[in-house]
C-alpha cells in the first residue's frame, strides 16, 4: 500500500523523440491533481532525463547505469516512448530501452485495458513482459552470414506469475472468463508450457471459465462483432500480447489512445504504447505531439498508487476531451493545438466536473 | 508450364476431420469443370487418403512414408485440413502435417489473396512457408522441467526467394507497392535478416515502392479504413504471415472463405485455411461442413495449372453463391444444406453463367 509510505516518489522519465514534451504535460496534469500532496511533500515528482537515444548509443547500453540507479529510487515511474534501434538504422544495435526496463525492474505484468462501453467491449490484456521472444535482448545467433537464429523462452515461474495475476484480477473484478492466447500447435515447448500452466492454475479458480485460442484465429475473433464481446480477461506470452494489444487498441481509437501498466512486485511503470515519432522532433513539431496516451498512463499510475478519486476524475476528463467534445485532437494536426494547450484543456475540464 | 505435360496429376488429399467430406465436393466441382480433360486423360485426379490423424499418431510421423511417396507423384495437390496435435491433446506430439508437407515439398511461398472490391481492398500476402518459428517442427528444448526454449531461424536463401516472389508478382500484376512486416526491433537476428534482404532486393525493382511495418502496428493498420486500402502486396516471415492472413481473411468473411496456395519450384499445394473441426465429425455433422474454402482453393489450383477460364468461372460462381445470392451458407447450420448440395448449387450456377 503506497499511502503507508512517508513519501511516494514518482519518476518521470521522458525518454526521447516526442517523449520529453508529452510527459512534461502529463506531469503538469498529475501535479495539478495532487497539488496538496506535492505541497505537503507526500508525493514527489522526480524528472529523470538521461534515457535518450544519444546516451544509449554512446554508451552502447539500453539503460545508462546512473539512469537505472535513479529509476530504482522511485516507487512508480511515468515513462515516455524511447526510440528502439534496429538493424540498418542510423543507431547502433542496442537493446530496446522499454524491454530492458521491463526486465531490469522485473515488471512482469503488462496490463492493457481496452474499453468501448457503447460496443459492450471491456477487455483487460495481461501480457507477459519479461520472457518469450523478448528475453534474449539483442542476442540472437548469426551462425553464418546466411543463417540467423533467435530464441524464445518460457519458464514455469514466468508463466505462472502472469497467469495467476490475470486470474486474480478476474476474481477481484467479478469477471467470469479468462482466455489464453498462444500458438501451442507450432511453438510447442514454450507456448505449450504456457498453456500447461494456464490450465493447471485455472483449476484453482473453478468459478471462472478458462479457454484458449491460437493467436492467428484470435486476431480474427477480435474483429467479429458477435464474438469479441465475449472476451473479458486475456493472458498472453510477450510477443502475442504485443501484437494483439495494438490491434485491440485500434478499435478504441488507435495506439495513441491507450496506456500501458508494467507491474512487478517492487516497481511499477506506466507508459504510452505509441512510439517516439522522431520525425516530429526533426521537423520541430514536438510541441504539437498529442500527450493523450501518456496522460492516460498517468491516470493508471494514480489509480495504482491509491489515488482512485483523482484517477477517476482524470479518466472522465480524458473521455470528455477526446470522445465527447473532441475539441482538440490527435497531434494538433487538425486544430493546431499544442500538447500544452491540450493539458490546459484537460485541467479546465477537471475543474468543471 | 503444366499444359506441356502429357498428363497433369492432381492429388486430392482429404486430410482428416471434415477434410475428406469437403475435398470430395471440391473434387466433384473440379472434375465437372475439367470433364473433357479427365475424359481424354490429360488430367487425372488421384485420391490420397492416408493422411489421417490416426495413422500419423500410430506411426509418430507427420506424414507417413507411403503418403509422402504418393504426394510426390502428383504435380499439384488439393489438400483438406489436418488436425494438429498439441501438448495436452488426446493425440501424441507429432509435427503438424501442414507444416511437414510445406517443408517436405519445399513449398516456400504461401500466397493468400484477400479481395473486397466494394471496399477497394485487393491484398496479396506472400507468407514465407518453411522457416521462422515453424522450422524446428516439434523440436524445442526442454532444458529443465522449468525452462523451455524454442527457436526461430532465417536463412538468406529462404528470405530472398519469398521476397523475390513477392516483387515478381507485383511487377507482373502492375502493383506499385510491396510492404514487409517483421518485428525487427526485437527479433533482431532473423527478422533483421529478413528486412535486410527485403531492402536489398527492393533496389532491383526501382518502380515499386518498398516499405515496412512492425507486426504489432500492422494488425492495427489493417483495421484502419483510411490506411488499409493502401496495401497491395505484403511479404512476411512465417508466423507473422500466419497471424495477419487470418485477420485479413476476417474482413472478407472469415477464414472459411479464404483459400491458400503453397507454391514451390517443383510442387504446389492448395488448401483451405480453416481447421479440421473434429467436433463436427464426432457429432456426425461432417456432411454439413461448408466446402466453400476448399473449393476456392480448387479455383486457385485451376488457375495455377493454366486453366484460367475454368478458374474464372468458378470464382464467379463462388461469388454469386456466397455473396450475391447467399442461398446456402456456411456449414448449413442456417439452411440445413449439405456440402454436396452446396457443390451442386455451384455447378448449376456455373451452368447458367
Ligand atoms: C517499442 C517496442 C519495443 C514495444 C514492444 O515490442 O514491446 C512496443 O511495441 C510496446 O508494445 O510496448
Ligand atoms: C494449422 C496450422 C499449423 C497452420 C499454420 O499455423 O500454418 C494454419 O494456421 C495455417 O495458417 O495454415
Amino acid at each position: 500500500d503506497y499511502k503507508q509510505l512517508d513519501k511516494i516518489i514518482v519518476g518521470v522519465c521522458g525518454g526521447d523523440g516526442i517523449g520529453p514534451a508529452i510527459t512534461k504535460q502529463a506531469q503538469r496534469v498529475l501535479e495539478y491533481l495532487l497539488k496538496d500532496e506535492v505541497a505537503s511533500g507526500k508525493v514527489e515528482f522526480k524528472v529523470i532525463d538521461g534515457l535518450t537515444i544519444e546516451r544509449r548509443a554512446e554508451e552502447m547500453k539500453a539503460i545508462p547505469d546512473d539512469v537505472l540507479e535513479e529509476l530504482k529510487e522511485c516507487h512508480v515511474i511515468l515513462k515516455g516512448p524511447t526510440t528502439t534501434p534496429r538493424k540498418g538504422d542510423e543507431w547502433p544495435n542496442v537493446e530496446s530501452a522499454n524491454v530492458a526496463m521491463r526486465k531490469a525492474l522485473d515488471l512482469f505484468a503488462n496490463v492493457r485495458p481496452v474499453r468501448i462501453p457503447e460496443q459492450g467491449i471491456d477487455w483487460t490484456f495481461y501480457r507477459e513482459n519479461t520472457e518469450g521472444g523478448y528475453a534474449a535482448g539483442k542476442e540472437g545467433v548469426q551462425v553464418t552470414e546466411d543463417l540467423g537464429i533467435d530464441f524464445t523462452i518460457a519458464t514455469k515461474e514466468g508463466c505462472d506469475r502472469i497467469i495467476r495475476a490475470a486470474f486474480e484480477f478476474a476474481k477481484a473484478n467479478g469477471k467470469t472468463r479468462v482466455t489464453a492466447v498462444t500458438k501451442a500447435n507450432i511453438i510447442k515447448t514454450t507456448d505449450g508450457k504456457f498453456l500447461d500452466c494456464f490450465y493447471r492454475i485455472a483449476k484453482e479458480y473453478p468459478d471462472i471459465q478458462a479457454d484458449d485460442w491460437y493467436i492467428d484465429i484470435m486476431t480474427a475473433k477480435l474483429i467479429d462483432e458477435n464474438r469479441r464481446r465475449g472476451f473479458q480477461v486475456v493472458v498472453l506470452p510477450n510477443l502475442y500480447g504485443d501484437i494483439i494489444t495494438d490491434e485491440a487498441a485500434e478499435f478504441q481509437g488507435g495506439v495513441g489512445t491507450a496506456g500501458s501498466a508494467n507491474i512487478g512486485k517492487r516497481y511499477a511503470m506506466f507508459e504510452a504504447i505509441h512510439g517516439s515519432a522522431p520525425r516530429m522532433v526533426k521537423e520541430g513539431r514536438d510541441i504539437y505531439a498529442d500527450p493523450c496516451s501518456v496522460i492516460r498512463a498517468g491516470a493508471m499510475l494514480l489509480s495504482h498508487i491509491g489515488y482512485t478519486k483523482e484517477a477517476d476524475k482524470l479518466y472522465k476528463a480524458l473521455d470528455i476531451c477526446t470522445v465527447t467534445e473532441k475539441k482538440l485532437v490527435i497531434t494538433g494536426r487538425d486544430t493546431g493545438a499544442t500538447g500544452e494547450e491540450f493539458a490546459d484543456y484537460i485541467m479546465e475540464t477537471i475543474e468543471r466536473i
